[in-house]
């Protein structure tokens, strides 16, 4: 009864990731993964084959076509995700990936002397950027925008520059919303900048809104691929 | 049956601290904050009444006996602890506080855009030696020592110099020992820097060897006060 067999794989990004500083001590955001988590469930409830990138979180999913990735840092979560991409038909980039890691991860525990340092930080991979630079056009890739000011103009330049095909854009300005809670208020964006706000959800709903609107870009790129080829 | 009322107060710290960079971006540590629960759960087994200030942890802790207080910062764990230091007679300083935090925290997310940054840190309140500062003599203090480098030399050097009467010795050298295992092999030194080193045991026993060994440095002080009072 795989059903999902016929189904395109999905790829799934989710948690934070950790940027090691020394053995102990690390650099890490807020997100608890249960977006990507609830969207990982989402496209399994459809009979989709998933497979989910996970940085530290405390959630578990099981289910037989789901395999589940466990990584720490950025670099780590661009390697696991490097053997998926290609395969995958839809690429949802829930991660909270760390922007920075540290320069430098000390191998022994740094002492504390000075009363103050700098702590030299150099950019992360762009995980979404480097696919959206290779996606071909039968692959849909969903990003994600967590904005404190100017949020709409920026979640479309994130659409824009990362080559998305929608963006999910949450506010931290709503309360009972993003990090930590099981409900979100989100707006999804098209390319065609069509915003589509939903109300206050659950993120389980929530989730299948994003994955159905992914399927739906899925099914209209496959329609597209179809009318072509009768055309020639 | 509140026997606890006749023991006296015992104040824990335990879990790792978060220190914000901005709204969604923190520094932490690997602490799980199992340690610190087992020796709060091995006063209150052994009818001590018990304050635990926990950095943010998955673990949870109920008993008629207990007060928890949940904190993220190493300024907001040197607070709590202020309130109740005064009143306990033995204070075990089992969290990993961050030992520097950011110089600033931004309001707004950071956006990125610089290749590289120096995030400015600076030193954090070290609430075991400020609390070394003010101890009496009838107030017991046991520290942790986490070390990747001349273990023994840099937990003594802990020892004297946060006023501890007892440091507890982590090493990172060993396996099945120290952040998220349920085991651990340490080394519990007295201010006569004798050492007792202990098997690789559960952390559960382990919170017991070390609560009793501050319970008998209680009592051992409490005779003195007696022994004190009966010569003048």
């Amino acid at each position: 009864m795989n059903t999902a067999t016929e189904k395109p794989l999905v790829l799934i990004t989710a948690g934070p990731t950790r940027e090691a500083i020394d053995p102990v001590r690390y650099i890490s955001n807020h997100s608890s993964g249960k977006m990507g988590y609830a969207i990982a469930t989402a496209f399994l409830e459809a009979g989709y084959p998933v497979v989910l990138v996970s940085g530290p979180v405390n959630l578990t999913l099981t289910n037989p076509n789901l395999t589940t990735i466990n990584v720490n840092s950025a670099d780590e979560m661009f390697a696991a995700c490097k053997a998926y991409f290609a395969s995958a038909k839809i690429a949802v980039f829930a991660a909270a990936v760390a922007d920075y890691k540290p320069a430098e991860i000390y191998i022994n525990k740094m002492k504390k002397s000075a009363s103050e340092f700098d702590l030299k930080m150099v950019k992360n991979v762009d995980i979404a950027y480097e696919f959206g630079q290779v996606k071909t056009n039968d692959q849909v890739a969903v990003g994600f925008a967590l904005e404190t000011n100017d949020e709409e103009q920026n979640a479309l330049k994130k659409l824009y520059k990362k080559n998305f095909d929608l963006i999910v854009l949450n506010s931290t300005q709503d309360s009972g919303a993003t990090f930590g809670f099981d409900t979100n208020k989100i707006t999804i964006i098209n390319k065609d900048f069509v915003f589509r706000a939903l109300p206050l959800k659950s993120k389980a709903e929530l989730g299948r809104d994003i994955a159905q609107a992914a399927i739906k870009l899925v099914k209209t790129n496959t329609d597209k691929t179809i009318n072509q080829t009768q055309l020639t």
